[in-house]
């Protein structure tokens, strides 16, 4: 993987062997005219974005696309994590037929985390497929969902739970986005910032924690840095593992646990990124029972995290509701737990642990 | 493509470039041991099925399963296409979910096209993806809805709108299972089985006349080659083109006009067979108005479908309303509706033609 710079983008590119796009992030680019060149035409396109994004960034979308296609439609979803579900999901397809779409429709994702996944699904299923491109707006989506295809909407026993391996044909990065983000939603997107040092570069997790406050204030700089690093690090474990046979699963740093708090409070009580980062607090805690990594990269990590605004605690559900709704993460297999975790800062392993030392991660990082 | 010969059952074998399977076929296949040879073991397995296909056959199949997983459960869904839809597929989420299902449970769809379409597409979606086989007790998806990985649930305005191309493990079609069949079933069966000659070889459409009553009768030699013959061209045809980018689309035949009949009287009013039955006559005489081929040709498919009990006749949803109804066709492009049509016995084309011939081919054959 190579990043190299188009016009004002740098340009990061996905492979993923039966497919190959680009991550473009920079300044200005929704509006450049160059960001939309070499996409497939068609007679229509359908803006799919919620209703805090839509009265900001719907309109400047819709100008941008309009020489590349007949009409140009928007629809606005309700905002939030509660309601990625299937009811929302038809509200797309409901629009689809209602316009008359076919299957060279080109859908655009404009949003967040649950835009993208929701619009994702879409694209995967509208008649069994139509091509889709994702212009994140949050630095969660910006450095992780958004790239690597992976879209689903949940269902009420597990997140994620229904979806669909279906890659982008474009990721567009605009870092202007990120200057409208409420401070809680730029913290939660520096959780999975975060996660990709203990996972993947502990040189990376050096270069957060001397640039927290730059990012914390919305440095654009520091922000294209982490943006750039974090999806090259994703192009590269997607290129290595599409369909998360092996590793593409040390993604899920922190999300085992993360998954069980959001689930187990309700959807949208936690953002993703709260839960991941607490999570992320216990897997190390974790790793350390199991004598992978010391008592030291535990603190280091909680005191990141602590730093960074979020939370370090979770919520009182009790050990055997933690437990019972861990069983059905995606990753377990035949009832057992499998755990990402640390086995030194930057190297990341899939395994189980015993429900014993889970239980003792649990009294001491919740309730 | 070779057929060939293991134990008791014919194999078709079906490669899509991305993906081998076979296709089983002969007597006696359910509670063969070899027959459930060589699929992947796990801890779980779910049998899906209907209410009227439970009774028969789902302990059988439960039972030659048992040696390979350690749980084999049973979810029997509502019968009929009507309930080819989104509240019917959750009932699968809900029980692969409170059944503690992983990513390696595999699912066997055990019964006609809608339980085929519909768990191959809770499979397709279920943690983004299980494996899964195809168990076909109807003679319509033993000839066609079972092979090539095309699976979906309905929307109100259009059938199969929702869905994905996700390949089974294998198609194991037990030809004992169509001596239960309703007469009716059969009939409708066979309208898939009789579109096969019109858009790849007429010399089977000739054999299809010749052995119509045996076919009728339910003489297990004849279905046994109308079954492997229709699997051969199917399978021909999705290794050519999976994802109808192309040719696929000629399996379309008749359906262009079906559809519209099913979703405009309300799904399940007729028979998907009996749609398509129906509108292979339509699309053979506007192929014969534009010239394509003969009237004797539009006689003779008229006079098979007639003789094999299946409509040829549509409802008087009025010319409008069908138009409007296949405007939202898959294969319609920039609304411009486009059929398959019958270029000359044994090969299709796909094309657009005037409303005004589609409306005259409405008021010969509808109302």
């Amino acid at each position: 993987m190579t990043t190299s710079a188009i016009g004002r983008a740098l340009v990061v590119p996905v492979d993923t062997g039966h497919q190959r796009y680009d991550i473009l992030i920079g300044s200005g680019l929704l509006d450049a005219a160059e960001s939309w060149q070499g996409l497939p035409r068609a007679a229509r396109a359908l803006i799919v974005t919620n209703t805090t994004v839509a009265p900001r960034y719907a309109a400047r979308l819709q100008r941008a696309l309009a020489p590349h296609y007949g009409t140009v439609s928007v629809i606005a979803l309700p905002d939030g994590e509660r309601f990625k579900d299937w009811p929302t999901l038809n509200l797309i397809f409901d629009r689809l037929l209602g316009d008359g779409s076919d299957r060279h429709t080109v859908l655009f994702a404009l949003g967040g985390g649950v835009v993208g996944d929701i619009t994702g699904l879409a694209a995967a299923l509208y008649m069994r497929g139509v091509p889709f491109v994702q212009v994140p707006t949050t630095l969660l989506a910006q450095v992780d969902s958004s790239v690597g295809g992976k879209t689903a909407i949940n269902h009420p026993a597990g997140k994620n739970m229904i979806g669909a391996f279906y890659q982008p044909l474009r990721v567009l990065c605009d870092l202007d986005t990120l200057r409208t983000l409420p401070p809680r939603e730029l913290r939660a997107g520096l959780a999975e910032v975060i996660k990709y040092g203990p996972i993947a570069d502990a040189e990376f997790l050096g270069w957060i924690d001397s640039r927290l406050d730059a990012l914390l204030a919305g440095d654009v700089d520091a922000l294209s840095h982490a943006v750039r690093r974090c999806c090259e690090i994703k192009a590269w474990v997607v290129g290595q593992d599409e369909r998360e046979g092996g590793l593409r699963a040390i993604l899920n740093f922190g999300h085992t646990f993360g998954h069980a708090i959001e689930a187990g409070l309700g959807y949208g009580q936690w953002l993703h990124g709260e839960a991941v980062a607490c999570g992320m607090v216990m897997a190390a805690d974790l790793s350390a029972r199991l004598g992978l990594v010391g008592p030291d990269f535990v603190l280091q990590l909680r005191r990141l995290v602590e730093r960074a605004g979020l939370p370090v605690r979770g919520p009182a559900l009790g050990a055997e509701r933690y437990l019972e709704l861990m069983r059905v993460d995606k990753k377990a297999q035949g009832g057992e737990i499998r755990f990402v975790l640390i086995d030194s800062p930057g190297r990341a392993v899939v395994r189980a642990a015993p429900d014993a030392l889970v239980r003792d991660v649990l009294a001491a990082h919740s309730g």
